[in-house]
């Protein structure tokens, strides 16, 4: 776990020309918090994360959401609603690929009790629950995380939060290195308002000699001892953004488009096994579902203007990545299995 | 050609619940115009048809747009940009398959001359030209269509307009039949404010032995008559709708998915060989190409209210391919070739 | 429920012009099985139906797979990596909305013992489970179908299953009527071989005044009783195809496309609330998991024969929606809550 | 122009570890033919670039093809029909945006021609062009490239071929340098058997200061000497891959998402004014249009082994777009505007 606010930039691999928020996070987004469950126990090594929207209820406040398939071959859940109606209303879960089940349902749980606490009568509820695979490290066949684990996740979440190998990215492995959980953001400007746009990187994507980092391209063949070729990549990487930019579904399509670029940049080849994904939602304009109104006004931004966004969906990507590498601890679990940080290597890559 | 206002329930087939407007056509929504060139030579039975949305020069205000393709076997262009952007900037046209090449050009040439008009630098546009294959009674090959049948096309363009066998409709078959260009529409009402979804239909789809009509369901095994099996569908249906009602772009696709239920209430399988989409356009909200604003207010429709305009799509639709086929006139064409009018025969089916 | 092989023709609406299998069914496919596990428990009126296709271990044989989504306001699971990778390697579950989460999870469980019966090291599999809300008729929120009710489906299933008011359909409710499990099946000859396309429908969809018979256009009308306008459609319709036909992923696709034409022709607007998709497989050609093989030959149909399937699937698509509403028997589920079936009100459409 | 096997490597820029092919360009695919006309007068500075799959009438014999599209902002047309059947029955046009009309119309004329010669008779084909707007360089609106040029660039057709600022590349602006033809290849092994994947770029898109080139990301910004902000990216980028791989369309569609990788890598943020998309074919088992046979054979490469071809896809696309850059030659044109080239710019790189 790291506390430096720009862990990417002290390591010397800058990233981008945009301004980030105060924490780089995706926490910045105001209202926006996120919450771990940790599960660290020999070969248990995994757990879950929730990012949660501002609004109290997120049923009874839709936000504009969408999502962005890079490589479908995952199975997170939640996504063809989300993609139909263009709105998020749940919080968003990312555990391990085993646990979606369970975890999908503690989540309708948590919705239905929600509901019932307002006094709205809950009979249908679209959970988001998006997965990268910690088998690995993790005895994943368990199924360890569900309902009393998301709700610790959630009863733990706030604007600052750790980053690293932390709530789903526990187990996680990336480039063959330790992955997790990383995070950043970028700060534009339209019609003299500021909003922010963060990114939440769940990494567990890439093979050790793909990984380029910036102005080293070859960093993972100078970092690679083993002679043997790297195993076939079977990850994922989950990118979720949050903004508080008024846009519609479509326009928030677009600019999650532009969310893989970070995993490109450093050596990603969206691999067959790799599951990638980027799913978003702002905040401005939510949805009212007890609306009496048939028609709404929506901001949103004028299409020409997309440049800004999309450029800091790409840098916020991209050092959310890197961050979660920077910010991993070494974790020890299944069978003894280890995987080295690349904060215990970067002096390797200083003395070329 | 027809006059009357609702052909189909005067037939005896009446479509769907919901009101019509004045002049049950897509030009009921305000400001819309609809205009045929068509080309009647003795093996040249083809033409255009153009659907004018209401800005003067639509590249300057572009309209929220949107398209759903049911079989994409087919020739349509200018789909890529308007899926990506949301957005229409130009006119419809409509015309022969081998044609579009040279409709599309002569709409590039018609936007830079309206651009020139208006002190607009030019230099980038997305013809939307959709297509069926009128092979059976014209020389499609000859390629006829092209600039100055576009432009007459528009010229004559108006809230009145003939449907039946012109315009791009002259040469088209349907279920067996002489098909064509139908229209119909729908009014519904939103926070005490009338809407109308209009729809321009083109024909050219379907085997006699498959239609259905209202009440009827084995009305094309009672009308056909040559005791060989149907030749296979190689046609297409084109749907444009166009509304007022404010809708973004995701929310229109949605409206366009409810088009084709038309199509197969009146017994399409949607054939192999038969290209259909449905497009279409609100007028409600443009997009002001050179506003100098980089955030808009713009209205939609509330999301649970979406089953009224739904319903209208389908209903205008379904009674849009009613009326071209009940509207066409016969027409003799390629190597003598004709097909009978549903006119024709409805005497027949009334007889049973 | 009914033992009749063909309920719709006997009820005097004939579908169609292709032959039925034997069993006019799903299972009709050579090796499909269905099952179900119904819980009929006062206001708890719900349960799973499970399609299993013929592998032992459909992980360890992956089967080619496609789905189209019509309507994606639904909560089904799995369908991304479906669609990505082109194969299923689950048996499918249909249930409640709010069961998703336990009977995926379920699937998974049942996977992992397969494969460990099998020496197959599992950590990673795509359960794919689809639902419609039962809400009406029984208490969903409770989720009460899981580990057990899901395995008790698997053990029950064969060829000859119950349709009607039973498994998931057990608490569903279909244009106003009660709704439920149906299924129709269609040969078709190709190169000299029969090839079957069965198709089991869960019925929860539509209005009861939008309802369309074969030959009665407005039998919704007829039947309807309450002055008072129909509630909004809030159900949502499954349509899962089954095939021995050699094609490839995106040709599935297209005939999947054909399936929803069912729906339209018995009077579904696909309303906003009512998800709908068509999910299906072929039995022909499965990917070998383990294989040595780099390259592999598989057999297509050629993509200019492909109207006999299309007709197949809206033909089946048609009679499985007709046959759920035929077969469904009454239930007294939440609150004492009814709705008639439609064999009860057969005789005042034949009183007409 | 560059008559170098391998410029990008001889400018100290390698990419990626997979061998290419003899002449590391997509005409390494046997069969495959890349022909160019360029016009160069003056204020016209355009072109037209033709990729010839093998067949002699790729209508009779059609290519398993797909197209992924990254930015839908372009006008690119018949990609519809090629998503829909899945398959190539023209060869593939690259022009200027305006000229995608008369080019469109003059490829159906060609296919007129040759299906005359080979006594089949046509009444319908989808042409494919692509296009790029070289407005910059061009006097674009005078819509100057047609049917003679097309047909000159398909009578120029080999294996061999120029690259840089040639035939639709003539007029191209690429990160504020020349931009044009790119070509790169690379050389898999399966079950013992060699394929080749080649990509044809035509690149028009991105700012200058983004520019990243292998082990240098800030080039861009090194590069930039004027102090005013570059100008917005309205360019575009298309990416044509050819091979003899033998894959279905679903799995060459899952290989083109891996060519837009050599973008991002070189600094694209795939800006909202740029087009971008990768079309591809492949010249394994083409579908016989006239074959008895109603079911086929085919070859598909074993899902598990994906990662090869993918990480192909993205070598050569990084390559050749790099080889288009360092290929261009100085081009005056429109207004006396002209760009320089990176190879002019090179020793400033190489003097830091």
């Amino acid at each position: 776990m790291t506390s430096s606010h720009r862990p990417a930039v002290e390591a010397g691999f800058p990233v981008g020309q945009l301004p980030t928020g105060p924490r780089n996070s995706i926490t910045d987004v105001p209202g926006v918090r996120v919450g771990h469950c940790t599960l660290d126990q020999g070969e248990i090594q995994t757990g879950v994360t929730v990012i949660l929207p501002p609004p109290a209820n997120p049923f009874l406040e839709k936000m504009t959401a969408a999502v962005h398939v890079v490589n479908g071959f995952g199975k997170s859940t939640g996504l063809m609603q989300l993609e139909e109606l263009g709105t998020l209303e749940t919080p968003i879960a990312l555990t391990n690929t085993l646990s979606v089940g369970r975890v999908a349902d503690a989540l309708i749980g948590y919705m239905l009790d929600l509901c019932r606490r307002d006094d709205f009568p809950l009979v249908s509820v679209n959970p988001v629950v998006c997965e990268c695979n910690d088998g690995f490290l993790n005895r994943i066949e368990d199924r360890t995380v569900g309902e009393a684990e998301l709700l610790a996740a959630i009863a733990n979440a706030g604007p600052d939060f750790a980053q690293g190998a932390v709530g789903a990215g526990r187990g996680m492995v990336c480039h063959g290195l330790k992955g997790g959980i990383g995070s950043s953001s970028r700060v534009i400007s339209l019609d003299g308002q500021r909003f922010t746009l963060g990114v939440l990187a769940l990494t567990n994507h890439g093979r050790l000699r793909d990984l380029q980092l910036p102005g080293i391209p070859d960093a993972g063949q100078l970092l690679a001892e083993d002679p043997r070729p790297d195993p076939p990549d079977k990850g994922s990487c989950i990118l979720i953004l949050a903004t508080d930019l008024p846009v519609d579904a479509r326009q928030l399509k677009r600019i999650l488009r532009r969310c893989p670029l970070g995993l490109a940049r450093l050596g990603s080849f969206y691999g067959h096994g790799s599951g990638e994904l980027a799913l978003g939602f702002t905040t401005a304009d939510p949805l009212p579902q007890k609306s009496s109104r048939q028609l709404l006004w929506r901001r949103c931004i004028h299409e020409n203007r997309m440049d800004l966004p999309f450029r800091a969906a790409a840098e916020a990507s991209e050092e959310a990545i890197l961050n979660a590498l920077l910010a991993a601890e070494p974790v020890t679990g299944r069978a003894g299995r280890e995987k080295p940080t690349l904060s215990q290597l970067l002096p390797r890559l200083n003395a070329r």
